[in-house]
C-alpha cells in the first residue's frame, strides 16, 4: 500500500511493524472529528488563497458527502489504513483524485490528530458533565424526600451521631459538583487549537489561525507550535478528574454493597439491577456496584499509563503519543457507562428506613449530646468527654441504652445533670439538634437542598 | 500519658499501636496554620457567646504566645505527642489550664485536622505558582535574546525542521502558563472551609461559619459536613497538578541531559551546578537534571498512593486519611525544590550556539521548503512530498548537502524548479520563512513573546 | 567541603545543589553494610596485593572500629556529609591518613552504592520472611480452635455458604504463603554482587570477586559490570512483593473494619489496639486496619515511583537512581510495621461465634444443598437451580427460613423431594458436607491444618 | 434471554445492566481452555460416579466437537451471550439437550474462570519466555561478532570509560535472563489449580482433586476454596514481571533512538523498521522503538489497575474481579508483541562502529587509567584523582586530547609519571585493560558469553 511519506524509502513497511504501528483501530472513532477539522481547514485555505477557492468548495463538498455516508453505514472504514486520517483521505481522493492532495497543504498530522482529538474529548465531557448534572439532580430530589428518615452517622465504620438520609446522599452532590466543577476549568485546556502548528514549527503558507479557531469553536490558539503538537496534558488532566469521579462512585458501590449485606440491610436494589449465582440460588448481588468499584482500577491505571507515557519526552512529537487514545477512550467510556448505571441503580434501589432506623438503637451514638450537655453548664469539654466515657462503659455492662437511661444513674456521674438532659437523647432529637450550616439538622439540610439547586441551575 | 478521648477505655493503648497511629512525625508542620485556626475559632466561640468572651481572650492571647515561642525556637514540638494538636493543646493547658478545654468546643479533630491541611496547602500553593512565574519570566527573557539562534527541531528525536532556541524555550513557558493556571482552578476547590463541620454531622452550639471563614480567609464553605471531613479530593488534585509539572520538567531535564553529551554539544551546565565522579576524573554529570527527571517518580508515586487510599473508603472520616499528609508533604518539596533547581540550572546553562547551528549541516530539515515551493507551483502536496524524498535520497547517496544541491541537479527531479528555489534552502531562511502564528520565524516568536508577557503581568 | 571529585572543577558546587543532591539523610540507614562490605573489600584489596596486605589490615581494624563507635553511640553520622560513603570514608581517613585513600581502589561509589543496598535488603526481606511466618503460625494455631465455628461465608460481600471460622482464617494463610514463597525466590536477584564492576567497565586491577562474594554471603556475581551498576530490579521485585503483601493485609483489615461494626459484630478488637474520639465519648476504632489499609497506597506509590524513575533511564549508572531507596525504605518500614500490628490487633480480637451463628438463621445460604439433592436425585443442575430459586422466592414472601421449610411445603414445588432432604438444611449440616479438598468440613479443614503445618516447617 | 441464575429473580436484568456487567468481549479469548477444564472435569465426574460414565463420555464428545468447530471457523461466539462459560454452555445444549446441564455439577463460574485463566496464563507465560529466549540468542550471537568494537561507556549519559559493543548489548542479554527467570519463578503460583473449591466452600459431591489437576497439568492444589476463587496474585504478579520486561525494553528502545540521532549516529535501522512523515520527506523516525517506550504506559497502568482493583477487597469472590481479563490480556499482548518487534528492529540495526570509535577521540574517558597508574605508584587514589583532574582541565583549556599529550607535560602535574603510561591512553588499550570478571576486556566479554550461553542451555 502506498504510505503517505514513501518517497526516500528503498523498501517497504516490514508486515509486523504495519501491525505494530498501526492505529486505525483505537483512532476511528475520531472519524467524524476528523472530517470536522479538515472541513475548516480547507475553507481557510480557500479562503486564504492557498488553494483555489474552487478547490476548496470541491474538497469540503466531498468531505460532507463522506460524512453522511458513514454515518449511514454507507461506506465502512477500511480496516487496512495505516490510521484513521488516511483512511479519509483515501476516501476523498476516490471522490475527487489529486485535488485531495491540496487538503493536506500547510498541516501535517502533527498538529491534525492533537485537534482532532481536543474536539473529539470536548464532545466527551460535555456528555459526561451532563451526566454529572443528572446524577445531582436525582441525588437532591431524594435528598428532598429523606430529611427526616435517619440512620447511623459514621466515622471509622462505626456509629458516631445519627444522621439523616438526605444528608447522607447530598455529601455525594458535593463530590459530585467538584467533579463537575473540575471538568468546566479543564475545558480552558482542553479547547486550545493546535492546528496550524503543521509538523512543529509553523509554515510559511499565509494561513489564518484565529477565524479557524472560530469556526471549530476554539476559545484559544495554542501559542507555540512545538508544544502545540506535543502537548498531551489535557488528556492527563482528564483522566485525572475521570480518576476522582470513579474514585467518588467507588465510594458510594462501596456504601451500597455494605448496606445491601442481611445485616445492615439498609437498601435493597431492584432485581433488574442485580443477578444471580450459577450455583446458589439464593443470590442476588450488587453486581454494578462491584463492576463500578472495580473499575476505578481502570482508570486509575490509565492516568498513570499516560503520566508513564509523558514522563522525559523530549519536546514536541514523539510516537510514543499514540497510545495517548489507548488511555482516553477506555477513561471516557468507563466514566460515562458508570456514571449511567449508578443513576439507574440508584433509581431502582428500596431504601429500608425502618432499618436505618432501628439500627440506631442503643449504638450510644447520641454520646455526644451528653457531653455538649455538660459543656453548656460550664463543664470544660475535656472533662465531660470523660464522664460520658464513663456512663458509655457502665451502660454497656449493664446492657442499658442511653436512650433509656433514668437520672438518677446519670447523676452518680454527675451532680450536673437534670431533667432537662434527657430529652436531648432520643436519636432524632440529636439530629435535630445540628442546625450549624452544613449540618444535619432537616433545617440545616433544607438550607442545603436550597444551596444544591442553586448551583446545578448554573 | 493521657488521651483526649480515654473514658470509656479500660485498658491503656498498646505502645506498639501508639509508635504505628502517631502522626506528629508527618504532622507537625501543621503547628502555625493549626494555631491560625484556632484562634479564628476562640474568637467565633466568643463572638457567639458559645464561650465567655473573657475565656476567648485567654486563648487568643496564650495561642499567639505560643506561635512566638515555637517561632523564635523557645519551646519546641513534645516528640511523645499524639499528633501536633493535641501537642498545641497541651502547650495551652500548660498556660491556661482547664479553660484551654473550652477551645475543642463545637468543633473536632475531623473538622480541625481538614481546615489546616487546607490553610497550609494554600499557602504552598502559593509559593508554587510563585516559582513557576519566576521561572517563566526566565524563560521569556532568555527567549528575548534568542530570536535568531538557530537549531535542528526535532520530532522522534530526529532533526525535522530548524527552530529557533527562542522558541524552544518558549516551548516550555506554555506547560508552566498550564501548570500555574491549574493551580489557579484548583484553588477554588482548595479554599473552601470544613470548619464548624465537627466530627461529621455538625454541631448544636450556635456557631457562625460565614465570618470565620472571612476570618481565615477562605472563599467558600463546605457545604456538607459529612463530605467536609472526609473530602481529601484537593489533595489528589494537587498532586495531579504536581504530577504534571514534574512531567514538564522532567522533559526539560531530559533535554539538558542530552544536549550535555558531547555528541549533542549543545549547551554546558555550570561547574557549581554538576558533580563529578567519585573514580573518573574527567567527569562533569548533570546530576541535577537526572534528579529532577528520577524525583518524578515521587510524585507521581505519590499521586497514585492517595487516589489508592481513597479508592472505596466509607463516607466521612476514616483513619486512612491520615495518609493523606505524606503525600501531599512530599509531593510539595519535592516540586518546589525542583522547580527552583531548574531555575538555577538555567541560570548557569551556556547555549552553545555554534555547535547549534553546524549541527544542520547537510541534515535535510530544509526539505519540507522543497516541497512546499512545488505546492505553490501547483503541484498537489502528495506528489511533492514524493518527489522531494527522492532527492533526499540522491543527495545521500551522493553525500551532497541539500542547502548545497544545484538547480539543474533539481530540474532532473521536477521542471518545475527555478532559480527562485536556491533562496529557500538555508536553513536560516528555512526558519525564517515559519512566520504563521506560533510559529518559529523571528517575527512570529516577537508576537509570542509579546503575548507571553501579558500572560505574566495576569 | 572538598569533594571525592573535585579536581577538574573551578567552581564549588552551589549551596542549593548541594542540599538538593544530598542523599545522607535516607542512605545513613546503609552506616552498617557499607562497612561490611568494605572490610570484605579491603580484605581482597590485600589479598590479591592491590594494596599491602599491612594496608589492608589497618583499614580493616579502623573500620571495625567505626562499627563500633557508630553502633555505641560514640560518633555520629555529620549530617553535612554528601553521602553515608563520604561520611564513612572521612571517619577512616581521620583514623589512619591517607591510606584510608587506598580504599577505593578498584571500585567505585557505582558499585558500592548497589552492594550495600542488596545487603541491606537482603537484611530487611529476612525479617519480612520471619514476620510472615509467625503470622501464619498464629493463623494456623486460631484455625485449629474454630474448626467447628460457623458464620457466613459471602461471596459479592452476600451470604453465599456457611464456613468455618478456621477455614476464613487459613484463607489468609495462603496470601501471606504465597507471599513468603515469593521473597524467598526474588532472594536469587537480590542477592547477586556488583562489587567488582567498579564505575561501569570493570578494573583492570587484578581483582577477585568469587571469594569476596563467598564473604559477603552473596549467592551470585553480577555478570556484566553495565548491568550491575544500573540494576535495581530488585528494588522493583521486592515492591511489588510488598504491595501484594500489604493489599493482603489490607482486605484482612477491611474484613476486621466490617465485622467490627454494631451491625456484623462478629468481633470485637481490644481496647488497646483501638482508640477513641475527641468528641464522641462512645468511640472505639479500628484505627490499625484503618491504618494498614490506607498505608496500602504508601507502597503502591512507592512501586509505582520506582518504575517510574527506571523507565527509559539509559544503560548504566544515572543519578535519577538515587532515589531506589526514598521507595525502597519506605516499603520495607511500611510492610513490616503493618506486619507485626496486624499480628498484635489478631492476637488481641474476640471472635463473637455467637453473633456469626445467629446471623446465619434464615440467610438461605443453605439453598445450594437443596439444589444439590436435587441433583443427586438425578434432576439436571440448570433445572434444580431454578426449583430452588423458586422456593427461596416463596419463603421470602412467606417470611419463612429455609431450615424451616415442612416437607410438604417442598414437594409443592418438586415431588423428588423426600424426608432425608431436612436434614441437609441446618447450617452446620450444610457446612459439615463441604468434604472436598480444600473445602469447608471440619475434616476438610483438619487435612488443610495438616498441609499448611508442613508448609511452616519449611 | 434466560439465565443460569435467574430463578429468584422477578424481573429481567435491565438492558444496560446486561451490556455493563457483560464480559464477552473480553473473555471470549478463554474459549478453548474453558472447553479444556471442562473435558477434564466432565472426565472426574464420570470417573468418580458423580453423573453417569455414558453421560461424561457425551459432554466429552460434544466439547470436543464444538473446540473443533471453533477453531475452524465453523460456529461462532454468539455476542449476545453473558460471558464465554454461557456461550460454551449454550452450544452444549445445543448438542446434547439437558445433560449439558450436568456439567456444572460440583463446580461454579467462580472456580471455572479462575481455571481458565491459568490454564490460558500459563501457556502465554510460555510463549513470552521463549520470546525472551529467542532475543537473548540474538544478542549473545551479536555479542560474539563486537567484542573488539569500542564505543564510549556512559554514566550519567556522560562519556565514563570506553566498553565494547558486545559488552553493551551483553548488559541488556542479562536483564532479560532476569526477566526469564522470573517468570519461571512465577510459573509455581500460577500453576495452581483453584477447580474444586464450587462457589467458595468447596462441595459435598465426592470429587477427586488431584487426578483433575494431573489431566490438567497443574503441578499444585489451590488448597482453600475461599482463597481459590478469590485470588488474583499471579495476575499482579504476571503484571509486574511483564512491567519490568516492558522496562527493560524501554531502556534499549531509548538508546535506539538515542543512537539514531546525526548527532550520535551510532546505529542505522531498516526501512523496512522505520517510519516516514507525511510532512517532512527527509524523515525517518524510529516510531517501532518509540512505540515500545511509550508501550510501557500500558502495563504500568495495568499494574496499577490490578492492584487497585484489589485492594481491600473481601474475601473470596467478588464481581470487580471481573477485570483481571482486561489488566491481564492488554499486559500478555504488549509485551508479547514489544518483544518480537524489538527482535525484528534489532535485526535490521546497521551498528556505525567507525562513528562509535570516532566519538572517543578527545572525551577522557581514558582519565581513569591515568589516575590508576598513579595509584599502582603507590600513590592514594585520592590523590591521583585530584592529579588527574587538574590535567583534563589543561587538556581542555590547550584544546589537547589526553591520548596525545607528552610524557613532558604530564611530568609537570607529577613526577611519578614515566615512560609506560603512555601506552595505557589509546582508548582501545583502556578497553582492554578492564579484564576483570564481568568487566569490558575481550577476554572477560568472552568469559561471559560463554557464561551467557550455559544460561541459554537451562
Amino acid at each position: 500500500m502506498s504510505k503517505l511519506w514513501g518517497g526516500r524509502f528503498s523498501q517497504d513497511t516490514h508486515h509486523d511493524v504495519e501491525a505494530f504501528t498501526s492505529s486505525l483501530e483505537i483512532d476511528q472513532r475520531l472519524w467524524k472529528v476528523d472530517i470536522q477539522a479538515s472541513i475548516a481547514h480547507a475553507r481557510m485555505l480557500g479562503r486564504q488563497g492557498i488553494i483555489l477557492q474552487t478547490e476548496a468548495d470541491q474538497i469540503v463538498k466531498a468531505l460532507l458527502q463522506i460524512d453522511d455516508e458513514i454515518s449511514s453505514g454507507k461506506i465502512a472504514i477500511d480496516p487496512t489504513s495505516e490510521d484513521i486520517h488516511s483512511d479519509i483521505e483515501k476516501k476523498l481522493r476516490a471522490k475527487i483524485g489529486d485535488i485531495a492532495g491540496k487538503l493536506h497543504t500547510a498541516r501535517s498530522r502533527n498538529d491534525q490528530v492533537a485537534t482532532d482529538i481536543r474536539l473529539f474529548l470536548r464532545n466527551e465531557v460535555q456528555e459526561i458533565f451532563e451526566a454529572l448534572h443528572g446524577l445531582q439532580t436525582y441525588l437532591v430530589s431524594s435528598a428532598q424526600s429523606h430529611t427526616h428518615t435517619i440512620l447511623p452517622g459514621m466515622t471509622h465504620t462505626q456509629h458516631a451521631q445519627p444522621v439523616s438520609l438526605a444528608h447522607h446522599l447530598l455529601a455525594y452532590f458535593w463530590m459530585f459538583q467538584r467533579d463537575r466543577q473540575r471538568l468546566a476549568d479543564s475545558m480552558k485546556r482542553i479547547n486550545q487549537m493546535p492546528l496550524g502548528s503543521a509538523a512543529l514549527a509553523g509554515t510559511g503558507f499565509p494561513t489564518e489561525r484565529e477565524q479557524l479557531a472560530k469556526d471549530l469553536g476554539f476559545e484559544f490558539l495554542c501559542e507555540n507550535s512545538l508544544d502545540a503538537v506535543g502537548d498531551r496534558d489535557f488528556v492527563v488532566e482528564f483522566l485525572s478528574s475521570a480518576a476522582m469521579t470513579m474514585m467518588h462512585l467507588s465510594k458510594l458501590s462501596e456504601e451500597l454493597i455494605l448496606w445491601s449485606t442481611p445485616e445492615f440491610g439498609f437498601v435493597e436494589l431492584g432485581d433488574d439491577v442485580t443477578t444471580g449465582s450459577s450455583i446458589m440460588p439464593q443470590k442476588k448481588n450488587p453486581d454494578v456496584a462491584e463492576l463500578i468499584r472495580g473499575r476505578v482500577g481502570l482508570v486509575y491505571g490509565d492516568l498513570m499509563g499516560a503520566l508513564t507515557m509523558l514522563k522525559a519526552l523530549p519536546l514536541s512529537y514523539n510516537r510514543d503519543l499514540q497510545e495517548d487514545k489507548t488511555f482516553l477512550f477506555r477513561g471516557i467510556d468507563t466514566v460515562k457507562s458508570s456514571l449511567r448505571l449508578m443513576h439507574l441503580m440508584l433509581t431502582k434501589a428500596q431504601w429500608k428506613t425502618q432499618k436505618m432506623q432501628n439500627s440506631l438503637s442503643g449504638d450510644f451514638s447520641n454520646a455526644t449530646d451528653l457531653a455538649d450537655f455538660l459543656v453548656t453548664k460550664g463543664v470544660s469539654f475535656r472533662q465531660s468527654h470523660e464522664v460520658v466515657g464513663k456512663i458509655v462503659q457502665y451502660c454497656i455492662e449493664k446492657t442499658i441504652k442511653m436512650e433509656s437511661i433514668s437520672l438518677a444513674e446519670l447523676k452518680t456521674f454527675s451532680p450536673v445533670f437534670d431533667e432537662s438532659v434527657l430529652s436531648l437523647l432520643p436519636h432524632q432529637a440529636v439530629m435535630n439538634a445540628r442546625t450549624s450550616r452544613g449540618g444535619t439538622a432537616p433545617s440545616a439540610v433544607a438550607q442545603q437542598i436550597e444551596i444544591a439547586l442553586e448551583f446545578l441551575k448554573k
